[in-house]
């Protein structure tokens, strides 16, 4: 749906990155007055919804620069060039938690912040997962944890806000409409 | 927590704008090496959860320029300055569908891109909400639509992805969860 479009004028832009890039756009409004709009475009992301074989949940704890603390996540990465988002969804799984997963299915996409952001992350839910013998979590770049929380160790790291993000409260609410009990 | 905290190195300021800025920061990792955070700061944001005397979830049509179409989202916007997060959420809520509550309970909050984003959503129910007669939606930036929508609907448009952002599916999930059932 295109309704109350926004036509570009012009585009600045003001920063080209590793994740994420920045443009401001002049736009036309619908009744003939121009804006700006800042603009950050994102490779899109995967998320991966991982029980183990005792139904708990395959968190990462990871220390998140903007934040300026740890919380802990549903695994995720970006999708990296000439990936599809289920390849990303196994090597995310694999690489931030040492467990493989048989296959994935896909659930359901979103956009995180659609006011200032193209960003899209989907989600998968993994199946039969398997830890990987004498494999190491992380990469030169990325240091994690893996944590495994039932769904009533789930909610009370939600009220502390240790699970504080998105897609992993998303995760955590989807689990409790299908497989997991809320009480 | 702190747990495997980046120590900065240097902040390179990149862009200060109306909604957000960006910087770039050179960072410390736990193993010594360094490397570098593209880092996006916001004000943070509101967003409501109301349903109509029958029911119905309130959400607005609004053009996205990041994903260049139109989506159903519930009413938000971000904390202006001096304004305490409810405050917000009663201004949006009547700016942007012309509905009034009462008052607002808040339910949660979560980060929407941990990854490279500190924008904070703080999520408000309304209370009994009134149509205020008269009222105009929108503002001279800002061009909306109201649709009401049941649970059904509401199922429907997340299915052909006219609902496609983290917070409206998360206020679908909550509302399922709690009021609302799933058939």
């Amino acid at each position: 749906m295109k309704r109350y479009e926004e036509k570009t004028m012009s585009t600045n832009e003001i920063y080209k990155g590793k994740v994420i890039d920045l443009q401001v756009d002049e736009v036309q409004l619908p009744n003939g007055k121009t804006s700006k709009r800042e603009l950050v475009t994102h490779p899109g992301a995967v998320a991966v919804i991982a029980l183990t074989e005792e139904g708990k949940l395959v968190l990462v704890e990871q220390y998140r620069k903007p934040l300026e603390k740890s919380i802990l996540e549903i695994p995720a990465g970006k999708i990296e060039k000439n990936e599809t988002p289920a390849t990303t969804a196994l090597r995310e799984l694999e690489e931030e938690t040492a467990y493989k997963a048989d296959s994935v299915d896909y659930l359901i996409s979103y956009y995180t912040s659609p006011g200032f952001a193209d960003e899209i992350i989907y989600i998968y839910k993994a199946n039969q997962i398997q830890l990987v013998v004498g494999a190491d979590v992380g990469d030169e770049d990325e240091f994690v944890d893996v944590v495994e929380v039932d769904q009533k160790e789930a909610m009370q790291l939600i009220t502390e806000e240790r699970i504080h993000d998105a897609k992993t409260i998303q995760a955590i609410y989807y689990l409790l409409l299908h497989d997991w009990k809320t009480k």
